[in-house]
């Protein structure tokens, strides 16, 4: 029987793996290199350590984004700041008193089996706090690391940045604001949303921004219909319905003409090669920043000289000051023992994406390792839920050969497309996924049963955005006040909006 | 006859209008009291000076915007910073060899009517250089100063600003850059166009903005359909046959729909009252920092208290830092005449918006004097070819009599519609405007004749963006670029924006 928790990591995923674990009437101890919570990622870089630009802003709105029994205050705008949101994490915690179970200051240096691990299924927990190290037994562990931390600088594919190339290069990694910038002539490489929203900061002091992008990406708004936050809008049942029922063709090429609605992306020079991976930014203000001329997109970078980069398309630019590689991460869990560790490469090795399928035992879990067409946030909550109920034996795994089979099953099918070389960059649905997951816990809503039972609220939940609300309706973690924060969603977009009435 | 021109101030209209003198073999004499070309733009405030932050970034595109026979190099942005656009105006500059009509550093003090004005026309301008001051005597006088200069600043409107509030306030025209706003908490007045790009650019570095408006404003994108300039797409001959075909409630109301499409103005507290005016303001940014709540659109304030603002819905907003009045501009003639300069008190006591109705010759105009639904450089080149022509003798005007009686009725007009205190705000149609000055010079394109001898280039007249160009195919001036120049404009717009081709 699990009873102590080792959590690694007390990020969004790593608090409400606590919450989990209480819920669960399990002891859990969470371990944080950093000095006390939120502040580890406004630190500006230091290696292994996540780290964000001082202007970010959520993409995901906070109806959306929520923990599920914990809305965001309504006078909360619809995104945030990273203050801001640091802000709703410290409520939370306040909230239900999670802090007093995190070690700050700890790092968690290994995380191995246990002689007996068949039988007991326990972890030794090797810990490093200020120079002394100490061990510990726990009955199970959550890593909740983040996957944020490892910046990928790919300078190998760019002939002449290490050898020739004079001016500076950095990981958007390292950027934390613009004021470096001042006057220079920058090329910012990869077009993700960090490479878009730095380009976009830069370009407000910059003599020039270059953005470089070999793939391309969609680029849409958070602003949606009437103003509305997009997600909410679209991240409904009733479209994934509509989804479900059209050729995935049609689908498709409705889906671009939506996207294009904006501004036409060849025009722009953004237009995504044909891939079969949907690539897709959120970024308001990019297509402006190139109308205006302050960004100029360019193909990829074939080659550096001592001051100019020369492209795929033979046109050169000259005099670049610094380049800065928004080329993304990778990550590892350098602590986990190997055969684990091999088996947390990617959410397409994890069962679900959350437990690595060779275990004898099922008391290791992974949160936060995926990427969803929605709120990561939401996602990484519902799968702490549904691991501790495994840990407490109340949702039992099928045995660990149907997990293996599984997974390799997936792997099979993204070889078969062609993609298994990009699973890092596929997003899977976040309706199919949240569903999925949520049938494992148990609290799947009943559409159909509840236009029966409660019509009002079910109209709002298949026409309204799957909220992570819909999660708390029913079975275990229900929650009473679910039915009126989805009823009064709408109100509370509205009201930090609604500031000036006619 | 008229020989000599005086023109006052070397900004755009002062350019063309030297152009335009030295077209019709006028000889110009410019005074500008800046340094030299430009940089009077870029100082920081002086009384009586123009003064730009240093973001501002052009709200009409440059095909739009150009001077008629000089199209903007092909590889400049659509829309671009000032920077850029005084670049293009010394491209302009040096292309006529109009630098050495210039006087710099020397002020216009005053416009005197020669004894003898009602036969000869001449005027005294009396100018300072370096505190000499200088006479002489012209056949015509071309004020091209501009109205921007006086920042109107309405603190009688505000009880408390002066006596109670212990924060700072200051003008947008004061305003450069949003340094010093770094972490305060800041209340823009206003929201115009000043207004919301300053709100903008202040809420990035600010602890928060409010922006305060009373009547509400659209607010438009320059992004329109398939990324191409808002004004090329909405500006054309047929959009304007249109609106003459439909009933104006009707049309009206579909514009209305049009502007909410992007977002519901209600929804944002933008709205606008029910004014018979349509106030109307470019930003890409605004809805975006209000849906992530860096600006929060307030009410009009209806009291200062120390260190909070009180607004008319009996809101309060607590440690105001900063007020920044972007309450626009007021503008003036010193230099003029009393006579004279009350006839140039608005655009509607001025015949056709340039010539004062009063004057017994009428060999003094007023260029620049405009509100448009389009370019005001593109009218105010317009206006300097006609008033050139008028002092030619080419296009004679009517009697001084009619003049008056014309101006008088427009008047009328305007105070049976109860718009006379607003008459600043009132933006006339440009192309109706432009048409009306392009008449009286002779050069409006017959576009149902094109069709019949040029049917291509009729297309793109009728269909296409009205572009000053348009008034380069005929006439006095006619250029033999022009043709071209329409019928390639299409591919200058994307020229800068497609360096990215899959």
């Amino acid at each position: 029987m699990v009873r102590s928790v080792a959590i690694v990591g007390a990020g969004s995923s790593g608090l409400c793996a606590i919450k989990c674990c209480l819920e669960e009437g399990l002891e859990p101890t969470c371990f944080e290199r950093a000095l006390c919570f939120g502040k580890k990622r406004l630190h500006v870089g230091e290696a292994g350590r996540i780290s964000v630009y001082r202007s970010v802003i959520t993409n995901t709105s906070k109806e959306m984004m929520c923990f599920s029994d914990f809305p965001f205050p309504e006078d909360y705008p619809n995104y945030m700041t990273h203050a801001r949101l640091l802000e709703y994490f410290r409520l939370y915690a306040d909230n239900f008193d999670l802090l007093r179970h995190i070690r700050f200051q700890t790092t968690v240096r290994s995380v191995r089996k246990q002689p007996d691990f068949s039988t007991t299924g326990q972890w030794t927990v090797v810990t490093e706090t200020g120079g002394r190290t100490e061990s510990a037994i726990f009955d199970a562990v959550l890593v909740c690391s983040g996957h944020y931390a490892e910046p990928h600088l790919p300078l190998e594919s760019f002939p002449g940045i290490e050898t020739r190339f004079q001016g500076q290069y950095l990981h958007s990694w390292e950027y934390k604001d613009p004021a470096r910038f001042r006057g220079k002539r920058v090329l910012v490489l990869g077009v993700g949303n960090s490479g878009g929203d730095i380009a976009v900061e830069i370009s407000r002091v910059a003599a020039q921004v270059f953005l470089s992008t070999r793939s391309g990406t969609w680029v849409i708004s958070r602003i949606s219909d009437h103003g509305f936050p997009l997600d909410m809008m679209l991240t409904t049942r009733f479209h994934a319905c509509l989804e479900g029922l059209f050729p995935s063709a049609i689908m498709g090429r409705l889906k671009l003409k939506k996207f294009n609605t904006w501004f036409d992306h060849a025009n722009y020079g953004l237009i995504p090669q044909k891939s079969p991976i949907l690539s897709l930014i959120v970024n308001d203000e990019l297509p402006s920043c190139i109308l205006c001329g302050a960004v100029v997109v360019k193909p990829d970078v074939e080659a550096f000289t001592e001051s100019a980069a020369i492209f795929e398309d033979g046109t050169m630019e000259e005099n670049i000051d610094v380049v800065v590689f928004a080329t993304g991460y990778t990550f590892s869990f350098p602590f986990l023992e190997e055969s684990v560790r091999d088996a947390c490469r990617s959410k397409y090795t994890l069962y679900k994406a959350v437990f690595p399928p060779p275990l004898e035992k099922p008391t290791l879990a992974v949160l936060g390792l995926i990427e969803l067409t929605g709120s990561i946030m939401a996602g990484t909550e519902l799968q702490a839920r549904w691991a501790t109920s495994v840990f407490k034996g109340l949702n039992p795994l099928p045995p660990a050969g149907q997990l293996v089979a599984e997974v390799a099953k997936k792997q099979q099918l993204l070889k078969s497309r062609g993609l298994a070389h990009k699973e890092s960059k596929i997003k899977m649905s976040y309706l199919g996924y949240m569903d999925e997951i949520a049938s494992c816990v148990g609290v799947k809503p009943n559409v159909l049963l509840l236009f029966l039972t409660d019509p009002k609220l079910a109209w709002e939940v298949f026409f309204g955005p799957c909220t992570p609300c819909q999660y708390r309706l029913t079975g275990r973690g229900q929650w009473a006040g679910a039915r009126n924060t989805i009823l009064t969603q709408w109100h509370r977009a509205l009201k930090p909006l609604r500031t000036r009435v006619v």
